[in-house]
């Protein structure tokens, strides 16, 4: 497909060299960290101002082309693809810092900037950002998938951090929702509902963050475990206990071998725990000693402790590669990536029945999982385009998401719905994905935003 | 108005003695804590199940009635006024815990369980529902004004704390928001949506809540400062600190002589901070001595620490009890109560405007506030039917949201729009109010559910 004459003209004239339709380009926006696979958008965009944006909407809407935001791609449900045509708008040149509130502890940015970009231009105030994708995704698109991370057990997700947005809504209005108090009771709340809204309810052209103080203190430290029963019943336990941690990521034996073979560590290849502590020096210590307390009773052993800024940062980067460390245990691989969330009492049980039908399978399925949300994901290698593997691989993730609903949890703890989970949604939500269908409708009646993701078909 | 015969006649099939058109029971649910008067409902009904609550809401929808569903009618903005009449639908015969999931950290519950009876059926538990309104409001009424209270700052707001729902919509239809999981990106946050809807966009029959664990140790305190000023400096200064505050409130002279006259305490007529502090006995002893020197900077003295459980009821009590205590500083007088909330480094000058407002108008008006959220209320005491005292005391309220609105703060912190500031509406959110209005017609077409509240007029 081409663009409509007209729009393609109109486009041109706002964007100049700002709008490609070269093949690269598109190719590019086509891309995606999963296995999903889509047609390339009929043109890419690159705005470098809400106003810019409110007019690339407007031209799409009058030629009732689709327009899909683009952040940075790294969403792992094919949420960025353009799978009925249009229009990727490229968020990527709109990546400022806004404005440092620190005396608020805020921060208004533009859409594009990365997670690692905007802590690092926070480092000077002593505050940052917690919400920790692993990725190094824009804030625009963590906030279109509500996404979270190693930290959400402490800081929550962008639910929790995202205090007020500035969003392009279908037909070009430019509305804000949210204030910078730190709470209200003024009407819907419309920032959680365009949190998560995958592209699919507007494009976010400015957001206000939440902030968090540096911890004055920080220890770290991962230890192994007998069996991953032990070591997510000692997850429990510690969330149970109240002990205010701000990571605790469950890696199973296969992922401590990937780490060992790809990122120099020395573990043992059995269940570890990754944990990390915040707080003033005589709470992180106190923190720290009870967590060890609780550990020891479900046997955790072979505590190594990251003490140095140097060590941590080494510690959760190799967290953080635990995706391509595992790709690489079969080379050439595609990983299918899996997202549960469910009840801290059934997550025992949810991961042990999750490894045994990996291991029935005989593929490749890592776990990992920030526990203590009770989220995890199994990453089932298979061979790109090899179907009958991917067929295996998508059973495995269907019965995960059935268990998980079955006992009250999610089909998706943090990475989203895309075009992966669409036909879960009914299952999790009943009735109420009509509803979500209905407010789509009522925004977005020509359904040009992200077609085909999140929400129902029309009728 | 009187019902019109069929709908009558169906109600009375349906409920029985449950259904009443007598004189005192629709004059009890005319009448609101606030200023606010609206003439009574046509009748009032008492359901006993969501399928009564989904009946009760067909048969309004098929004859054009409104629908005005009522928790402990606690609110402040007449939220739960019959305005249009019709049926008010009064929750209190639902008002079991369903389930408890103590490992889950989580309760089911219906909407019309009181906070403090909640709290009372957790006690054997270890855990404890934290949201706390001082009102004995019901949990769904809590649901639908997103209120907060003293411990928001510690435990979040109502946001914070559902995780799930069950909605008798419009026309009927009953769903389920939310999971039991911790979180979920699993499509648009309808749980977000309804909390704060101000039962404008459907009736909540169930309620999945976050339970907190009761801290091992609590720690409280008040002391008293030379000036306002210094006082919210000093939670400026404290909430920056990152010590995690479990309470952190605000009241001022006027407000410490009336618990003085009508508490039987003996307080010092300044204003004061009342402080507490949850955590491990380190932990606390820890924080309470870091406020205590951030304190010191800022002149507070006479420390008067609670140890004892009893103490520290009686002081809460008695900042639960400000309202009442502030309302007898005027026999028979009742109170306009405002609630804006700003961000943190706005808050010394909003609550010193605020007061020299109030003393120019020669009106009593205590002020007291969650400070810790950048959130504080103004009781301005007018005599009931006093036209003018209403005109001024409403004046003052009027520039102390315009002031927050300027400063990037919100309307109301915590008490939600109702029709006492539905006119301001338009002011704080500008076009996205109007998005409101969108949704709010795409889930309630007829207008049937608490009309006239909240969303702008139809055109
Ligand atoms: C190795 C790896 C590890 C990961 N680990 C995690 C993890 O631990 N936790 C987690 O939550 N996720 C994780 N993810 C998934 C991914 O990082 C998140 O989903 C992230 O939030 C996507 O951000 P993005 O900027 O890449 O968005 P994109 O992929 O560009 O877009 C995602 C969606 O958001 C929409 N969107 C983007 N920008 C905007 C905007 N400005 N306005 C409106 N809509 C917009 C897009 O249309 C799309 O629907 C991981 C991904 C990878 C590759
Ligand atoms: C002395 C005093 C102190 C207060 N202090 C605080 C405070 O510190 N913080 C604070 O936030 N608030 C405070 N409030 C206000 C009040 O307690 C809260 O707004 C409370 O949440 C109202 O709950 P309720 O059950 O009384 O609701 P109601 O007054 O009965 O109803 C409030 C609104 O919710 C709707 N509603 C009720 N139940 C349902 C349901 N099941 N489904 C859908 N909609 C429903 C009603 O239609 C109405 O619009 C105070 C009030 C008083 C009188």
């Amino acid at each position: 497909m081409t663009l409509p004459p007209d729009a393609a003209a109109q486009l041109q004239d706002l964007l100049g060299s700002r709008l490609s339709v070269s093949t690269a380009d598109r190719d590019h926006h086509a891309q995606s960290e999963s296995f999903h696979r889509a047609p390339p958008p009929d043109a890419v965009a690159w705005p470098e101002s809400a106003d810019e944006v409110a007019a690339i909407v407007r031209i799409c809407a009058d030629a009732g082309l689709p327009v899909i935001p683009w952040g940075a791609g790294t969403s792992l449900e094919g949420h960025a693809l353009a799978t009925q045509g249009g229009v990727t708008v490229d968020l990527g040149r709109m990546n400022r810092v806004v404005e440092i509130r620190a005396e608020d502890m805020q921060v208004t940015v533009q859409p594009g900037i990365t997670r690692e970009a905007l802590n690092t231009e926070l480092r000077a105030t002593g505050l940052f950002f917690p919400v920790d994708p692993g990725a190094n995704a824009s804030l625009g698109g963590m906030a279109a998938t509500r996404c979270s991370g190693t930290t959400a057990v402490r800081y929550g997700t962008m639910r929790d951090n995202v205090l007020g947005l500035q969003v392009v809504l279908a037909d070009g209005r430019i509305i804000r929702t949210g204030t910078r108090a730190a709470k209200s009771s003024a009407g819907y709340d419309l920032t959680g509902l365009f949190v998560g809204s995958e592209g699919t309810l507007g494009i976010v052209t400015e957001l206000t963050l939440r902030l968090h103080g540096q911890p004055e203190e920080v220890a770290a430290a991962v230890c192994a475990f007998d069996s991953l029963e032990h070591a997510v019943e000692c997850v429990s336990a510690t969330i149970q206990s109240g002990i205010p941690m701000a990571r605790i990521e469950f890696v199973d034996a296969v992922t401590a071998r990937a780490f060992n073979l790809h990122s120099g560590s020395d573990m043992r290849e059995s269940p570890h725990l990754m944990v990390e502590f915040h707080g003033s020096p005589g709470a992180v210590r106190e923190d720290a000693e009870r967590f060890g307390e609780i550990a020891a009773e479900f046997g955790a052993q072979g505590f190594d402790w990251a003490t140095t800024a140097e060590d941590r940062n080494r510690l959760w980067r190799m967290r953080h590669g635990a995706y391509h460390a595992c790709i690489a245990l079969r080379p050439g691989a595609t990983g299918v990536v899996t997202d549960v969330c469910v009840p801290m009492s059934h997550l025992p049980a949810a991961v042990a029945a999750a490894a045994a039908d990996i291991r029935e399978s005989g593929l490749i399925g890592p776990i990992v999982g920030h526990v203590g949300d009770g989220n995890f994901h199994a990453q089932i290698l298979v061979e790109p385009g090899n179907q009958t593997e991917i067929a295996t691989a998508k059973a495995i993730a269907l019965r995960m998401a059935e268990r998980a609903l079955k006992v009250g949890g999610t089909i998706t703890g943090e990475h989203g719905i895309g075009i992966g989970k669409r036909a879960l949604m009914a299952d999790e939500h009943g009735q109420a994905w009509q509803v979500m269908g209905a407010i789509k409708t009522a925004l977005d009646p020509q359904n040009i935003m992200n077609p085909g993701k999140l929400v129902p078909d029309r009728n």
